[in-house]
């Protein structure tokens, strides 16, 4: 069946390490660039390349005062600091999670045969001879700390450039709106390349490695390979949860008494809360979701790679059709490099009206190119034909169908990110409404907003609905997995537009903490509001990627449990589908509460500081930012663990007890519950904020009317603000991860679970 | 392997219409207890019966005051002349629909064998002739119009119920809290009497009419009786979602511009949505609730019959054993009588403290009593051993497994009842948290009560789970079907304190526009406060009921259609679950943005009569009641047709379109995320209401720290009672029906979506 590709096999050996290095290159250059913008006192630089050469086109200001200058960088110390600190006390704790859990992954996975060192007949092919399940063990278990290093190096490296980043922004700032947006949008890209590029990279150098001790055993191969993305995912958990706790419930206490009781304006310096604050938005929205889109890279190519290994090319050993969806991201790194010129070097943003619409052209000429880029590798790296394993049965795919596979995910990810922008910016009638609900209260603000919220997931899930379809009937849980892979085969792209929302929050901070002028706090204000956005349609990205690569890894599952068919029609399955419906729920329950226990400490501490030293509200004291810092460190590392826990622990105590019926139940259920809360729960959270920017802007008539600041509506719509944080920035994203983890977990136990699992049933 | 029962079939077709008989006597007869309170001016009767002769315990106040009576029987004209109204424009429209409705099953279900009057063979005894399709669909229709009036007359009757006996509650008050509580709980038990007596009355003739045609074609006769629940459950969803609409604008309304703008109490007859707001409780939380349990009684009464009729004993015709389902209702209503004499007679409620507690005990005593009761039925009313149709293959039961499958509804209801207790009263810690959290605002008031819905849904579903995994593997969909009657066996009760809560809302409303002391206002607030929590118990039931109904109707309609395995393996079953799990969150938006524009005209003119109508603050003008009443019901009528078309038309373009797996899908996908989001939406509305109820009290020194009403945390808790209205009054419980409903019309269409549907994967 399997006919040849044009690329060779030692094509494909090339390809995909000189596309990653080229993006870690790229990468690198834009650091250098963004390094351009200097943090010392010194006459600022004017002679650098890639757009700083261009006349100016708004008034300069301020760009010799030199204890600006000083302040910035002290603040930015202050911030890179805390967060450093704040990560490496989370990585600690994470740290004690990955050993115990490295172990436990050794022994069930080594108990399925008994601890056994002789080969056995592969699962899939009986005529051949596999490796010993005791060494896929050491492998899974390898893979994993892998993984989980690599997701941590990840979320890491985000941070530190997004820290390095944000005072670079501000400075940039004094000299317009263009300059500005170019060192935010940069700094993004800089993270984006890193991440895609090095996340291939080390699965694409552990997959040869592998290979030397596996040799033509690709089963056990590509089975030990899924520890990767079990790794990456469980650390994007905790990375995803602290970091959303942390930075919440600093954001919420923060707000909550400088904004509410105070009357201070955000970030302003007297706020002790501030710096916990900045801090958050690079612990949670940069770390946390660096670990998150990272995690479903890892995934969705170990999901796409262990079906695929037991595929007509898999059972050939057909090594560039095997490859397919690393080359699918490694063709994604080159055209996302060329989309970032675009936005740096081919257009110039000029006026803050241009910010949005540059951000979006990002996501249009991404996904034009990608669809060519898919083409191009369909044609020459599969056959032409090729059978793909579905369930117990085997199912003929042509190329050009794999083609519309990957096709449809990426573009159901553009109508996932456009809906996403509908629901959520102020340009657009739905947040207006809400807006104008505020009115009659925060009451009314909070039904509008949570009914947007709720509409918002119609046309996102038939978008998911629609690529499951496509994908599925062409080519099964193969299909469903690139379909993954297409959506995030732009992440690069996608983490750019994603890192620059916290980067330019951040930067508005230190320009109001160093007691910048109004006119550098507005131009930061519009680079954020349009960060807002985009920061929303990431998180619709990261929703959609996490259903379709949810349900390949299930498929996964499911396939190497050796179930061919999950009945609804029976009493296990259906308990199974019910409690996992249920889990978002829980998970929601524990992360919300969290955040608001925290916050109300946090509260309280604001309150003693203003309370208590001499001089604060005046300006003639410091507050003890340390002591807040301090508040959400701990109060985010004791909150992370039981959401964790559930997330972790469920596939293990239902498939042990339960079975893998009752498991493929609780999967399905909490995928197809979950990606609706997670949709809902972000986009609310978005549109409260936006509609409150609304108003705050004051940009047209009707804003006018419901504000300035201050006003009746204003409040109301601070106290929706207030409920999003959470929802947005904590529960929601989460979810993804609940559902992704879930997911992994199951497949690389499964065959523990099928073979010792079910106690309660055999009991019985 | 049938054996003959120990009751003849004589012995029930007299036993079913006597304890129907024996309900609807005991109705009467309390509304002749209740009747005693005279509502026309003069010396109150002192020498009643049944707790009217007791001696007087608190001090009576202004009984002789003739004026008050006067003054109450007006405010009650117009709160019963209003819902009559509203009702009645509501049945012109749903009397359209339910025309139109009636022709599409006719022409549907006649169409399947091309409308032929000829006989056929019998579906699953195929040695046998059956009755033609066409005469199946004439019976259909005739039965959905059957179960349609059913519910609209039990619906109205509820209503008239509760408006004859609110102002009779409240000029009871004045004697203490014992009497009013009597009057109120009567009243209750009259439509609990009255409709539980009623449904099962109706549909026994029925069943009996119906087989003079049918004969010994049991298949034919109990696929026609299922249009009986099609017609209950339709009506159910126009009376839930636009009385719900209709009563939460009043409410929401009344309260933005009354409690919050103007600082005037709740029911304060200057305020014009007074009397909307009261009509409001009639027609939504009576009305609509008695609509929606007829409903879930019915539907489940048809999934148990149609699912049995092709058992073993509807093959051999054993009527004692098929009509077991009606026998455990009838012995239900015998039992719920023995249940309310201790309420009523047994025992006395003599101060504020004991109205929860006996309350409670009725859900306790009812179901130790049932319990006895379904053990005697299974024994004298079941063959000690007999088959189950189970999805194409047959299973044993004994008749002790079909006893367990009843009792493990029956008690995972009084499960969910306490767990819903505990999380909605303001007796128990979760929302003395909640109420907590209103120091430090509204935001993290609704940070907290999301919290707690999303945490109080994890013991009932496990619950359910539990019921479901007990009553499918005992006896397969049949199980189910019963579990869910078992948890509707103690209907009567249920909704006699269910029906309680809006009926002492009301007294206290009459009391506060009658003018009448704050001693009378604080007896009837003790009233209202257990009938919070008592309306979230009935919720409760009233969610838990539809899952379990939902799945039994869904397992009938998988069996009528034919499937024998709904694998969520295929392409066509996931998209259907993961859509269905999408139309929850659709149907609540609609209902919650419908809320929120009624509200907020209604808000608009409130405050324009407060503007314009002059003296109207001081007193000493009278507002335009009827105004508001307009825009409530032309709000609601108009709000109520989408979501009633959403949940309608759904199964129908799936079934045509897509088919009956992609259909299977849909029901299970909107069963497991619908029940989710109804039951937390129930409790974070009821926990938000009595977080309110906590601080206004103030009954303890934690409640004192945050009063009194008018403080700031009491004004957060405004607001979260206020978000929690559309939640726990409107979405929520619509979407009971939502998943009842889906599931009920799926089944009645079956046969034409087997032979007939699924022409766009026909046609590709």
């Amino acid at each position: 069946m399997t006919s040849a590709t044009i690329l060779s096999d030692l094509g494909t050996e090339i390809l995909i390490p000189i596309c990653a290095v080229i993006g870690i290159l790229f990468s690198l250059f834009q650091w250098y660039l963004v390094s351009q913008v200097k943090l010392v006192a010194e006459k600022p630089d004017a002679d650098g390349k890639n757009g700083f050469t261009e006349s100016l086109i708004e008034e300069e200001e301020g760009v010799n005062d030199h204890t600006v200058v000083q302040k910035c960088a002290e603040i930015q110390n202050a911030i890179s600091e805390g967060a450093t600190s704040f990560l490496f006390t989370e990585y600690q704790y994470v740290g004690v999670f990955m050993v115990i859990f490295a172990v436990l992954i050794f022994v069930f996975l080594g108990s399925v045969e008994g601890f056994s060192t002789s080969s056995k007949t592969c699962t899939y092919d009986t005529t051949k001879m596999c490796k010993p399940a005791l060494m896929t063990a050491v492998f899974s278990t390898v893979s994993f700390l892998l993984g989980a290093i690599t997701s941590v190096v990840s979320g890491f490296l985000g941070m530190k450039i997004a820290t390095y980043a944000n005072a670079r922004t501000t400075l940039e700032a004094r000299k317009g709106v263009s300059k500005a947006f170019i060192v935010a949008f940069r700094s993004g890209a800089v993270m984006g390349f890193l991440l895609a590029a090095n996340g291939l990279l080390v699965l694409y150098i552990t997959i040869n490695l592998f290979k030397i001790y596996y040799g033509d055993d690709w089963e056990g191969l590509f089975e030990s390979i899924t520890g990767y993305g079990l790794g990456g995912s469980s650390m994007a958990l905790f990375g995803r949860v602290g970091g959303g706790i942390y930075t919440k419930a600093a954001d919420v206490g923060a707000d909550l008494v400088g904004k509410v009781e105070r009357n201070i304006p955000e970030d302003d310096p007297r706020n002790p809360a501030v710096i916990a604050d900045n801090v958050g938005d690079n612990v949670g929205d940069i770390a946390g979701m660096g670990s998150d889109l990272f995690g479903s890279y890892a995934e969705s190519s170990c999901a796409a790679l262990v079906v695929a290994s037991i595929s007509s090319f898999g059972n050939t050993h057909d090594f560039t059709s095997m490859m397919y969806p690393l080359t699918v991201s490694s063709v994604g790194i080159i055209v996302c490099l060329i989309t970032t010129l675009f936005a740096t070097d081919f257009f110039e943003v000029k006026t803050v009206k241009q910010i949005e619409p540059s951000l979006k052209n990002q996501l249009i000429i991404s996904t034009v190119l990608m669809t060519i880029g898919i083409a191009i590798v369909s044609w020459i790296a599969l056959p032409s034909s090729f059978t793909i394993f579905n369930f117990g049965t085997q199912k003929v795919v042509k190329n050009w169908q794999l083609f519309l596979c990957v096709c449809v995910g990426l573009w159901a990810g553009l109508v996932i990110g456009f809906v996403t922008e509908y629901y959520t910016s102020n340009a657009y009638s739905p947040v207006q409404d809400v807006a104008d609900s505020c009115r009659t209260g925060a009451a009314t603000n909070v039904i509008f907003g949570l009914a947007l919220g709720y509409k918002s997931v119609i046309i996102p899930i038939f978008a998911i609905a629609i690529s499951i379809f496509v994908s599925f009937t062409f080519a099964a849980m193969y299909g469903v997995a690139v379909a993954a892979l297409g959506m995030l085969s732009t992440i690069a792209t996608g983490l750019a537009i994603d890192a620059y929302g916290p980067i330019s929050d951040n930067a508005g901070g230190i320009a109001e903490m160093a007691g910048m002028s109004h006119r550098i706090r507005e131009r930061t204000d519009a680079l954020d509001a349009a960060g807002n956005t985009t920061a929303a349609i990431g998180k619709g990205f990261a929703i959609g990627s996490a259903a379709l690569v949810s349900l390949a890894l299930f498929g996964a599952f499911v396939s190497r449990a050796e179930i061919t068919t999950v009945d609804v029609l029976t009493p296990k399955v259906f308990i199974g589908l019910l409690v996992g419906a249920m889990l978002p729920y829980w998970f929601s329950a524990m992360t919300m509460k969290s955040v608001g226990k925290a916050a109300l400490k946090m509260v309280e501490e604001v309150r003693r500081q203003f309370n208590t030293i001499p001089g604060l509200m005046e300006g003639t004291a410091k507050p003890d930012y340390a002591t807040c810092v301090k508040i959400s460190t701990d109060a985010s590392i004791k909150e992370m663990i039981p959401p964790g826990a559930l997330v972790m622990l469920t596939p293990l105590i239902v498939g042990i007890f339960f079975g893998v019926e009752t498991l493929s139940g609780v999967l399905a259920g909490s995928l197809v519950s979950g990606v609706q809360i997670a949709i809902s729960a972000s986009n609310t959270g978005g549109a409260w904020d936006n509609a409150k920017k609304y108003i705050e802007a004051g940009v047209s008539e009707h804003a006018k009317s419901l504000g300035p600041k201050g006003s009746d509506p204003h409040k109301a719509a601070v106290i929706g603000d207030t409920i999003g944080d959470p929802l947005k920035d904590t529960s929601g994203p989460s979810l993804n991860i609940l559902i992704k983890l879930m997911a992994v977990e199951s497949l690389v136990f499964a065959p523990f679970f099928a073979t010792h699992g079910g106690l309660l049933f055999k009991l019985f």
